[in-house]
Order: C-alpha cells, then structure tokens, then sequence
C-alpha cells in the first residue's frame, strides 16, 4: 500500500499553468501533486563559446530550490556562494535530456535557457523540470516560428521524465516524497514522446537490484512518460 | 499621464493568495500589479549566536529574484557564487523592516526567517516583500499562538511599504518599473498601520529634490500603507 | 546631556589634510572627531561596459575599514573572501551620492574612482567617507582641468552628508560612536551646497518615529551640511 | 572496427599496483590502458553529523584529475576556486557505488575516504575510479580486521564498474576517448561481483536509443564487471 | 648613481609616529621615505587551535595595500574576493619574522595580531611591516606587563628587517620603487637587534648572484637593522 | 645521528623515471627518497596579457599535494574552494627559479607550464619540485627543438633546490619529513648548473641562526645541487 493510496502505477495529478509569467519567451508552473516547478524558457541570440559560428543552437537548463520549497528550510544556494553538488548534477541533466529532442540545425545560432524553480516540492522535481521545461521550450519555440525567425521546428520529438522506484518491495511509478525517501532503488527514466529512451539513472543506496526489476521499473516508466506527453501537448496545442 | 493610466495617488491593484505552499509555518504570494513576490516565514528554535540565552527572539529576511522574474533574463546568484550588492541591501531592509513591528520579549528566544522570491518583477520588489513579508510572518505567529507556545502577540504593529518617486515632474504613487526607469527621484516609505515611521529611504540619481517634495511623497506613502494595511488584516483575520 | 558635551546641533571638529598620500590624483585624510578616512581619487580613460561610447563620464566609489578601525578587531573582509552587506551598503551609497553633484557630460568619458578607507572609527563614517570623498574627487578634477582635459567643471554642485538621530529623546546633529550605538533613530543626509537633498536615509531599528522628528533631523542636517560645504571649499581653495 | 582493434566485447588490458604510496591504510594505482587512476583509503574515527552516535560507518570519495592528465592541459580546479559539475557529478557517484557493496553496521562508526586521482586520462576515468577504488577500500579494511578493530568483513560483495556504448553502431565494451567521444549513447554500469546491479547511468548526448540497445550494453556490462572483480580478487588476496 | 641621490649604503629617512590611531593596544605609523605603513597591535585572549591548552601565547599578522597606495591603482583585495599570492606571502613571512623575537612561554595563552596596512608604497613594504610591526607588538606587550598580565617580558630581542639589492651593477641599501623595479637581485633580511638572522629571502628574477655578492648584500644589511633597531627603542623607550 | 642513519651530507637516493605520463610534452616522476613528485611540462602559443607582442616567452608553475600524499589525509583544495598560503608561495617559488634558468628570447612568444603534483611526501616537496619541474622543461623544450619551432636553446644554464638545515644542532643535507619538523632552521637552496645562485630562502621559526651556520648550509647545498644536476643530465640526455 503506497502512502497516498495510490495504485503501484498510478501517477499523481498533473496539472499546468502556462504563461504562468509574462517575461519569459516560455512559462510553465507545472505540478505533480505537491511538487511544484515554475519552468521559464528564455531565447538569446548569442552561443557558447564552443559553438560560436558553427550554426548550432544550444539548449541549456539551470535549477534551483526556493529556500522553504521543503519541509524544513534549507540555506539559500546564493547566500551560502555555490551550488550543491545535488543541484549541479540536476541541471546538467535537464539540460542534456532536453537538448535530445532539439534539432540544434533548425533552431540556429542562439540559445534557449530553461530555468527550473522549485517552488514546493514533495519527490520527483527534477522529473516535474524535464517534463514542464520541455513546455516552456515548445512555448519559446513557438514564438520563435511565428515571428518567422525558425522555419523547420527544431523540436522533434517531445521529452519527458518520471520517476520509479522499488517501494515495499513493490515496484512503483512517479515516488512522492515519503515513498523516495524510503525507497532503496529509484530511477530517474527520461524518454521522448516516440518511447526512445534519452537517459536512465537507476540508482541504489545501501541497496542493490535485479535485471528483472529495472524491467519492471522501465515498464511502469513508459506508461508514465506516455500520460506526461499527453499532458504536454494539450497545454501547448 | 501614468503610463499605466493610474491617477497620480493610485496604487496598482493589490491581490494577495495565502497559504500558496504548504510547508512553510506562513505563506503569501502578494501581487502588486505585475509584481509578484512569493513570501514565507520559517520558524526555528535557534536564534543567532549574539542572542544566544536572551530569551529575545529574531526576525530576519533573505530576498531572491529568480532568473526570469526580469524582461531580460539576469544572472541566478547562485551560479555567479554570490549575492550582488543590491540583493544585500533590500534583504537587510526587510529585515530591520520587519524587526521594527515585533516585541522581541514576546516571541520568545525563536527566529523566524522571512523569504522573499521575486516570481515576476514589475518595480517595487522590495516594498511587496515588506508587505507580503508581514503577512507571512502575521500567520506564522498566529500558529505560534494557537498552539500556545507565544501567549502575547509578538507582532504589536503591522508593518508595510511603499514607494513614491517624482515622474515627469509630477509626485506619483507605487512606481512601475516603466516610471521606476525614468523617474529621477524616488523613495521607499515603510510605516506602521498607526502611521508611525520604520524607514525612509529617498534617493536621487543624478538629480535632487527639495523638502517640499519630500513632503508630497511622504502624503502619499501614508495613504497608500493605509490601504496597504487593510488589505494585509483583511487576508490574516 | 551628550556624552561628548556637545550642544544638540553642535558637530565633532572638524579637519582635512589634503595631498596625504602621494600617488592618487586626489587625496585628502578627514577627521571628524576621532572617525578619520583617508579618501583618494584615481582617474582612468576607462569606463563601465554599459556607458561605453556615450561620451559619459563615471564616478564610482569603494569603502574599506582597517581590521583595527573599530575598538574591538574585525575580520579583514579580504581575508574573509568577501565584502560584507554592510559594506557593499555604504560604497553603494558614497558613490550615488557624488554622482549626483557631477555634470557626466562635461566630465568626459572617464572613470573616477573614489576610495574610502577608515583608519579609525568613532562613528559617521558613511557620512565622513562621502564628504571628505568629494573633496578628493575636487582635487582630481582640479587636475584634469589644469590640465586641460576637460574644459567645463563637472563638478555643479558640492556634495556632504552628515548623520542626525535621536538620541536619550532628543534630536542631536553628528552621532558619535557612543551616541550611534544607543540611539534608536538615526539618519543619514546627503545634500548640495545649495541644500538640495541627495538621498535620505532614516531609520529606526526596534523602534519608530514621527514626521516631527523627521523635520527636526532634517533641520540639523541642514545646519551640519552647510558647515561642512564651508570646510570643503577652504581646503580645495 | 574499433580505433584500437579491440573486439567489440574486449575490455583495455587492466594491471593494477597495490601500495603504489606508503601513507594511505590502502593504496593502488589501476591501469585500464591508458588511463591511470591512484586511488587511496583513508581511515578516520570521526564520522559526518549526519550519523554521528548512530554507530553506522561512512565510506565517501572525492574526485580529482591531474591538469594534465588529459590531451590539453585543464584548468587545476583548485586554482579555480571550485571542483567543476563534473568532478561533483563523478566523485557523488564513486562514493554512492562503494556504500551499497558496504555493511555500515559492520563498519562501524569511523569514515573511509576513497581519494581517486586521475593520473592520466583516456576515458572511463569514473568506472576505472571505482573499481581501482574497491581495491584500496578492501586493503584498507584489511587493516581494520588485521588489528581487530573490526571483526565481521563489512565489504559484503565487491564493487566494480565499466562503460559500455554504441559506436559507429555496434555495441562496444569498456570505450577509450577516441571511442568516448564519438559515441552518441554510452553509459556507466556499476555491479557487485555477483552480478546485482548498483546503478546504471545511460544517457544519449544529441542522439537517443531503444530497451533493446540497452539490454545489449548490459550484457557487455556483466562480461566486463566479471573481469574486473576477478581481478579486484587476485591483487588483494 | 642611485635615482634618489643616496650613498650605495645609505637607507631613506625613517620617521615613526606611534599612537597613530587610538583603539589598538599598539600602534605606529612608521613612514620609510615615502613608503608609510600602519601597524596595529591586538590582543585576544583566544588563541588558535593548535596550541589551545598548551599555555603557549602566538604571534601572527595580516598585511594589505590601499587600492591607491600605489602608482596605478590595484584592485581591492576584498573587492576581488581573495588575498593575491603576493599578500598571502607576506603576511606569513611577518607572523614569521615577528614570532621569532617573542618568548610564547612568557607571553602566556593569548594572541597579538599585528595588522599592516600600507597607505603608500614606494619599495619595501614588507620591511616596513615588519620593522614598524615590531614597534606595535613593542607598545601592546608593555601594556600587557603594566597591568601586570604578563611578568616577563616576552620580547627578547628586537625583529627588524631591511631590503638590499644589486642596482646598476652595485649592492645597495633599502631599494625605494625604481630600485626595486629594476633590480635584478634583490633580497629581504630580517634579523634581531643582537644580528641574528632569522630569515633570509634572496632572488634573482631572470638572473642569478654570487655567495660574494650575497655576502656584501648580508653586509648592508646589518648595517641598516642596526639603525632600524636604533629607531625601534628610541620610539618606544 | 639521522633518524634515517645518512651522514650529514647525504642526500636521499634519487630516481627519476622520464615520460612517466604519455600526454604532456614533458614529464617526469622524481623521487627523493620517499617524496615522489610528477611534474608535466605543457606548451602552449599563448602567452600571459602583460608579454603579449613582445616577442618573450614565459615559464610558469602550478603546485598540488594529492589528500593522502602525506601521514594524514589533508583537505583537497579544490574541495576547500582555494589554493592555501603555502601552495601558493611554493608554486611562485618554482616558476622563479625556472625561469632563472631559461633565455626567454630564445623561447619565443609561447608558455611553458610546469605542474608538480606531489604523489607522496616526505619532506622536501619544493625542491624536488624544482629539480623535477627542470628535467620535464628539458624534455618539453627538446620537442620544441626537434621539430624546429626553436633553434637557439633556451635553456641556458639547468636549476636544481636542495633543502639544508639545522638538526640536533648539526647541518644537515636533504631533510626529511622526520628532520624537517623538528629543525628549527632550514633553508632551500636554488642554484644553477655553474653554482650560481638563483634563490636563497633561510628561515628560522623561533628560534635562529649565525652567518657562519648560514656558510655551513650554503657548502652542503652546493654539493647537493651539483649531484642533482648530474642525475638531470643523464636522464635527459
């Protein structure tokens, strides 16, 4: 029996608020439950310095916790003068999930930042980042082709991400907070809408896991990213 | 003429959403216009080292602004490794703000940390956390108090903010960033609800102002924190 | 009764040494009672990125306090790896100050730089640091224009501040560090020679004040700056 | 065809010099071709906060290259001022790797700090990490039970770990940098020598791939993993 | 020739004025021609924790430049959020230099820090901070005895230091600014009043020198310790 | 009598083992006894901005001690945010005295930097760095020559550092980490090929020395210089 009630292979409610803020190209507050990201996508003209003149576009993410966003308040990143080693290892995945589903040929010379701010969370928020950045980037893209400045659209093939764990003994979809922080094997599934897979981290502590399990698991995760790409282009039809 | 169409004395339109996450022991998001700064207040049982054995509490404040909050995409100071000068300044003044409505005797040896996040900027920051700041801390406190860990209500006066700058040659109320831009004089005004002075702050940017100007500021804060306050004790009754 | 036995409006003496360090363009060494800063000015062809090419100039400030300023030792803030809120606070200040006193046009696009450090503390020395500033940046201007660089003296208007608060109930001109540490109010004010005002700081930590008070702080404000504008002009002579 | 004429499940010739320095309680030096880690044990009483009187043992690592370990010479991080999102990324996941073939019970309440450095890079610096890092933990462990400190073995199954990844289409084992850097999808595959699973990272840079190309990788994975614990076996025997 | 007209042996004028500023227990402005540096002795009680408990006494010392103390303006240290190379160096070689003189045992379990600020430089800072450091270290230790904390008098014998260099081709005394920045040898010796060494820092930059040419330049520098300790007891008798 | 049992002018064994890493343009491990240092030589075109267009080479070093190189694990400075005091003297030390040694004219506008990672220690880390950092500067410079990208050989004159001291009230050759915490004077000695000398650091921590004990330790350098310039030849010859 998970916490919630939820079935081993329910998620929880998803729901999306797009233009969430006026600034950004893209906006998206996307929740899963009690976990709440605000997503924006912002466009830029110039590059990295690594694909300066190569006609390539980039993609890029950056995330962050508010500093009350959980249970008890953890210190404010900026005041403490460095990113976490969590936080680090988070936004260079988002970044490098979503650059999977760019063709960075049609987007051209200028790069788009994802930023991912976690403004509650209870499990699963560098997920609810993939899945609610991909919005604010299809948000921002759009912009782009209906100002005539893209002309083939560079977004593929829709990206999104979920969790799964081995709760109770029982493999389950989409961790809350009081399922990952017992669970001894989670994984981290990020596929595109066409169910390839981009990236899967299956993680154990003090643990260990069968083939057989991390089959189950990339079962439950399919059915997941399926429902979340569902998701994805009602709100940005 | 404004270009918001406002009449010179008229703030913009107030809305505040309590409770908007559900960790924190108090919580707003106030929206002054399109300025919206997501507040909450944490409550701890430590204070600082040079209260340490007192029994005096302390309120204190961190302000962010997130990436995007801005037209312009800004640096996250978390990235850059720290937090730039103007951050410093308007969280100190949060603070001291704040502080100056609370009997520290009756809260108690307890801190209570304020944070201010600036989802979307439109000017006036640093007054919607004072303001929004307060209403965080008024439901904490009032958690304190049901639960009758405080028996006399810390918080003796509430406390909001205003600003009021010189546009177009003209004393205007609660300044948007497109008057904020241009205005070559322009104060922040924090008071009590019994319209005692916490803090003035009136600034010139390669210009002056005489007192008489001053003083048509100070007309206007007192009416604009008058309605301030109400909004503030209609959405903590 | 003051501990100083000065009157209520009655300044710290004050004097200048102009020319105390040899190598910067403009130098002057102001002691007002026992807070003395060394000021220097430094001129550079360079300006800040984001008046490039605009044919303006800039002046900009720093503020610094020896480790053993204060009667008790404080970290060295390079040691400790950064400037402390505090500090930013101030050079921010001493800096938006000067600058309202200078015609950017008829200063030509060049930097002056203006450096504030204390020797030893008593008190004031924000206010100390911005007069005794803008008798160092007089000095270099002095320069540039017997020089020949510029033609037009940018410098419109001569720029003080002086601190007022209340103190034992009572409005006094010129807190001393005994009276500062104990007064619940106090201000700082930033005017011209021909009393404009320039900024206003005023503000109370753990208690408030009325509009009454306000105008008496501002009275003696008014009072103590002419003083000090006289003191500029007789060394700069 | 491999760059290096290896067959496609051949693994880098792997040689390994146990005591490689004095000071360390274990110390080995790991060769996977041409990419050399020395990794290092260290034994310490204390443990992090965390666990501290729980009588749980901790075993941690951190990550470092030489500045010219690699093709171009890097920037020493430590000149930087900070450890790049890879080196965090890396040193996160060597530590987590070690911990789940560990008994912390059996442990006991001290801290064993895995240091991998790497001395000379061409790639599957990570993978060679840890399981040249099993190496030095094992022989450090050996002390602890050699002088009775310990009595049941903590190290419950050893740990090893190897890449796999597609190149020019075909599934290949164990990738050098010339392989690394063309392969669009790779992964890292951290085992116990009896096969469970301890984590799995795979993840596409620009490109995607199917639960079939997975369960390829896999196999490999397990082929390679039972090299390298056999010979884990045979230097600490 | 020298620039300054001086004989091959002959040191600058030296002028100290102690009590330069009030609060520290020792102060002098010492001035080496027209290099001036501040020193300023602090006692704590507290000493560092390596000899906590060992009713050892310690010595140490921080050392930093005005932005403007030199010919062009250098970055602020604190500004940049770190002491440069050069500094760190210093202030390690005066901590050194001045422990040397000092009997822990008498000077019982607390801490002298001895602050050196240079308000102008011209050549031989480092010399001056020592010499001008053991002048306030001198006044603090005879307060610490005329209040009867301490009863033997923990200063043994008298530190100071001098620079020597080749200069156009000839050993020279107390190199001021354009010596020093033509020199190819230059060398710093710290010694006591009884001409032990304790610290002897010759090098050559894109050069090299002779054990004759070491030991004329050894020459020079008793010559110039013994006037500076001449000076030494003269200002502090 | 030697903890280690060598005569007073004994130098450890010395080994050292050319190309020890395959990527940089020179390396080595040198080993002193038991203080094992790697040193890679790196070429690069571009030179530091303050030599830039005149035409002159540069040479320059970077030091590091790997966590456990020594008795108990340090902190890594990368991991710690900063590079500490003594890292930072040391690695100032090493490129000075290897550029003595080199005719920056005959190098050319490129830069050669050596780094010097101390594996294991034993005392003496500094001036086997020295004399390893040469042998991997010969072999980098020897390319360079080869392949006609210079033809007058820069390297006019080698440099080899000894450390020499006071111990148990004799001098000593070639401390070790035994001798060298317990003398309280030492000294290292850099000199050339031809004896000249290039850097004298002589320091006495509490205590200190004569001008004939200073002689002493300058004979025994000597001959240590002239056996470590002997190894330098064969090994790279």
């Amino acid at each position: 029996m998970r916490p919630s009630g939820r079935k081993l292979d329910e998620m929880r409610a998803v729901s999306v608020e797009v233009g969430f803020t006026k600034h950004a190209e893209g906006s998206a507050l996307i929740k899963m439950g009690d976990t709440h990201v605000l997503c924006t996508a912002t466009i830029e003209d110039r590059v990295p310095p690594f694909i300066k003149g190569s006609g390539l576009g980039w993609v890029t993410a950056e995330y962050g916790m508010l500093p009350r966003a959980t249970n008890t308040r953890m210190r404010r990143e900026a005041a403490s003068g460095k990113q976490g080693g969590r936080t680090v290892e988070i936004q260079r995945l988002i970044g490098r999930s979503l650059r999977a589903g760019v063709d960075r040929v049609a987007l051209g010379e200028r790069q788009i930042t994802v930023d991912c701010d976690v403004l509650q969370a209870d499990g699963g928020t560098r997920c609810a980042s993939i899945t609610g950045g991909w919005i604010a980037l299809r948000l921002a893209v759009n912009k782009l082709m209906k100002a005539g400045d893209v002309i083939t659209d560079p977004l593929v093939d829709p990206v999104a991400a979920i969790s799964c764990g081995i709760y109770a003994g029982q493999p389950v979809l989409d961790l809350d907070y009081p399922e990952d922080s017992e669970a001894g094997v989670d994984g981290n599934f990020i596929m595109t809408g066409s169910k390839k897979l981009i990236e899967v981290q299956m993680s154990a502590e003090g643990s260990t896991y069968s083939r057989d399990q991390m089959n189950q698991l990339m079962d439950l995760a399919e059915k997941g990213v399926s429902e979340l790409v569902a998701v994805q282009k009602e709100v940005t039809a």
